[in-house]
């Protein structure tokens, strides 16, 4: 295994001995309760393993020996912690389920399989004998995409783990692409590619923790995806173990020869057969990586300046623009003393001299390549942010996000721990309809919160920022913090995203951008792609997967 | 109608009184037959509409009144004209037959509805009736993919002409999209869209005479699509009439909602419905356009300047490489007096001294955008060029080049007249094979031909040159001219196009880059898509149409 499952949290988010982030008399506590409408944090710690039954496995030692047979003795799991790491993903959702010992819904078994031709096998092996599939990479699927889901009430299902498959298997530096085993995490993908002097540059959240193949079949994208593109645009070819075969897509630069059938297996997520090998566009190591900030007196002006900045076609790695909300809950979350509290105090003064008012918004701009076009191009981009009226921050501010961009997500458990909801969703839409959009679902979040809280007084607090940008649009991306109702959380979470998803979809947003589908979104999927196109994509599913063995309930429910 | 049908060539490219380009006595006629091994060029006139019998329409007047109610009678053609004029589309394979009055192959009827609305009927009527429908454009397919064939042998053939549907239906100035109907011209589009200061900028050569559904259709790529993007990029949505229904695709500029339908819209070729709308993307007119040219020693090291190019981000809207043979027929074609032709001698001399041989090779670099942008960009692609020991021929190549940059087709009527056959195909290959591929195609077609000829000393001669590049690869588009074998005219044709289609697909080419599939190109569509990817695309036509009645024959054979 490429990071050692043991090391990791089979419930929630990075290494067992992460250091605690906020010990619990932080001031951040106090003020969080505040602005929840709470008036204490219960302890809600999480169950241990050891204090939880399993149903113990029901692979019969046949199939074992089966499994065995194709991958090894040693690479067929049926303990506890294998089975429970392999349970379900990291959505909030999930974590509701594994931290309260709810393990129904484990694999039977978990494999490691070391090459293409092993998951061939057993994806071969699952559908003559009608057993569920599970494709697992990093599971840090957040829309459920990973979960062990039965196709049928109390079948067996074993998950497929693609982590032991990590190979470089080819660069072409003239060509710049690479062709690499799909089950290798991203840190080790990128060591291994800039050893090279190259990297794929495709930095999601998730990066410590998820794995190529799952980039690929969710959609994926990177915080840079400005310049390296989502997954579908930097996947040149796939090789998928499917239940017909092994299909390796169709690998051109460019091509009239019919539909490209590699944007059907970027987003089929496990459902047509798993990616054992992807060929992927690869870049020089930027010489030169530019990273600022900016502050913009209201988010129609950022918005203006991003849009501004994709149609004058300039060479930019990322532009990522917090709403108000969000620019002061991660200045308020990270001011941890009295000297930065009085420090914000006097920015704040500073800025509303500016005539920034009380709801200023952050933009952070990236730029990366040579160092000719990043001095150009950011000159330009400072140009258009500050002929909208936005404060220079400098490049402290871009550093700063720059070092801490994998961390957001680590800071759920302890909130789950004091009795703090936290989730994300994301979309993307037209720039004509980004802050009709954005003030929609805000407006949703904190509207189902307020029906949905174990207090009278109960409220959410709900950010969002625009991080990914398109000539025709921009994703929005929510954040959204919440008191547990402890009595009825799946109910609540249901509540909240249920309430968000319909305004995303009555307003012209995608039910995600990036997230992908898994469980959570398919009640929403049938709308956006209409009928039509919802049952094409059955008729795809069931050629390619006849018994329906592959990843069942994912994407199209 | 957009562009009157009677003012257009039914057997050839362009308008029915386009002037002589070439007169029987010009020059280039002597030339070109010493070139090709050819004593003398005869004359080989097509076959006026007036000498050719042609069967009559088998549509019976119970279809005639169905049609009729739809989209009114006057919208119903069934003469001669009609008829001949959506025969077939305007390969050289095409007017092999119709310029020597083979109409065996063409519609019974031609409609010409005026909404999506219509269309939907017409599909409706021809799915249940099992009659078969050919969407038509410009049809100025060059693979066949307009070609008037019936499902099943002798079966009523109706050809649905979309060119009637020309609304502009929106244009969203703050995203920057436009949502047209698919059977607007290319002039007719642009001309609508630039009255608001927008373009799509979508030029390929046949601008002039194809529509935008069919752009879409058959992956498309305009001259300038490196800034512009070929058609499955600058796609956001399509509207289509099929067998199912009406389909909208998603829409949202990226989604992680499974897989993009769009991208099996593009591609689609009329064989899953009608293409009756489109949402695009737009672009304001530029404030400047720069086209300049660049001698380079070799193409090698042509190829190497595109490539750096692309990999160091500049913003380009077209690298345009001729190789040796190319530079020098275009100038050798385009001289015709003798004052020219001793310009062309010290030309020559100049490139000798300056260490250029008798091969070098005319890159054309397009910049096109705001005046900031262009000059930061032209000058990197400069020193790219110069850097590589490229000489600088200034604007005044890159302007001689766009002004004549649709003036390619006509050329092949008057050839055709003299006994002289010219054809193109084209592929894209990664960058690091992209010299072997054009070594191994060029040796094909000259070899086919060499072994397909009506003289022992007939040759042709072969020319490729990159027009769009990418990332990782860029496109190669081979024109070949070759003495006519007129005994056996399609036999000659289709010797040269499968040595030239196999050695594609033997080395890692598409077997087509933006001209399609259509009929002439299915023999190699299973091998590029492989078996499983094939099939899928069977299930994905049978589904959209159960009965297999639109335009049958083409992608999938």
């Amino acid at each position: 295994m490429t990071i050692e499952r043991k090391s990791l949290r089979w419930n929630g988010w990075g290494p067992v001995n992460q250091p605690v982030m906020l010990p619990d008399n932080a001031p951040q506590w106090t003020w969080m309760a505040e602005a929840l409408g709470m008036t204490s944090l219960p302890a809600t710690k999480a169950k241990p393993l050891d204090e939880i039954t399993m149903a113990p496995s029901r692979l019969n030692d046949d199939l074992v020996s089966r499994l065995s047979a194709i991958v090894g003795g040693s690479q067929v799991m049926l303990d506890n912690y294998e089975r429970a790491f392999h349970a379900r993903g990291k959505s909030y959702h999930d974590l509701l389920y594994v931290r309260a010992g709810k393990l129904d819904m484990a694999p039977d078994a978990v494999v490691y399989p070391r090459s293409a031709d092993e998951v061939l096998a057993l994806v071969k092996l699952a559908s003559d004998e009608d057993i569920t599939l599970i494709p697992f990479g990093g599971g840090s699927s957040v829309v459920g995409g990973t979960n062990a889901m039965a196709k049928s009430l109390g079948g067996v299902v074993i998950t497929l783990d693609t982590t032991l498959m990590t190979r470089i298997i080819q660069i072409d530096k003239i060509a710049m692409t690479a062709t690499i085993e799909a089950g290798i995490y991203g840190p080790a993908l990128e060591e291994a590619l800039q050893k090279h002097g190259v990297t794929l540059a495709h930095y999601p959240q998730s990066f410590q923790f998820s794995t190529l193949g799952g980039w690929i079949a969710a959609r994926g994208a990177g915080q840079q995806s400005n310049r390296y593109g989502k997954a579908e645009k930097w996947l040149v070819s796939a090789k998928l173990a499917t239940p017909k075969g092994m299909w390796t897509t169709e690998s051109t630069p460019a091509s009239a020869a019919g539909p490209n059938l590699n944007q059907l297996v970027a987003g089929s997520e496990g459902t047509l057969g798993v990616i054992c090998e992807a060929t992927v566009k690869i870049h020089d190591i930027p010489a030169r990586k530019d990273y600022r900030g900016y502050l913009f007196k209201d988010f129609k002006s950022g918005v203006e300046a991003a849009r501004r900045i994709n149609h004058a076609e300039i060479p930019v790695a990322m532009v990522r623009l917090s709403d108000a909300p969000e620019t002061f809950f991660f200045q308020a979350f990270s001011s941890s003393s009295a000297q930065t509290s009085l420090k914000s105090r006097l920015q704040r003064a500073y800025l509303r001299f500016r005539g920034f008012g009380d709801a200023p918004c952050l933009m952070l701009i990236g730029h990366e390549g040579d160092d000719d076009t990043v001095a150009w191009a950011q000159s330009r981009t400072q140009a258009i942010a500050t002929g909208l009226g936005a404060m220079k921050l400098g490049t402290s501010a871009g550093e700063r996000w720059y070092h801490g961009r994998f961390g957001s997500p680590y800071s759920r458990d302890p909130m789950m721990d004091h009795g703090i909801g936290i989730d994300t969703l994301e979309t993307s839409t037209r720039w004509s309809n980004i802050e009709n959009l954005r003030d929609k679902t805000v407006a949703a979040i904190e509207g189902a919160i307020a029906a949905n809280t174990p207090t009278q007084n109960g409220k959410g607090i709900v950010m969002c920022h625009v991080s990914h940008s398109y000539p025709d649009g921009a994703s929005l991306y929510f954040t959204f913090v919440f008191p547990r109702q402890l009595d009825r959380e799946t109910e609540q979470w249901q509540a909240i995203k249920r309430a968000a998803s319909d305004v995303l979809l009555e307003n012209k947003g995608t039910i995600s951008h990036h997230h992908g589908v898994g469980v959570d979104h398919t009640p929403w999927l049938r709308e956006e792609k209409g009928e039509i196109g919802f049952q094409l994509l059955k008729k795809i599913k069931a050629e390619m997967d006849p018994n329906g063995v592959m990843n069942p309930g994912k994407l199209l429910g």
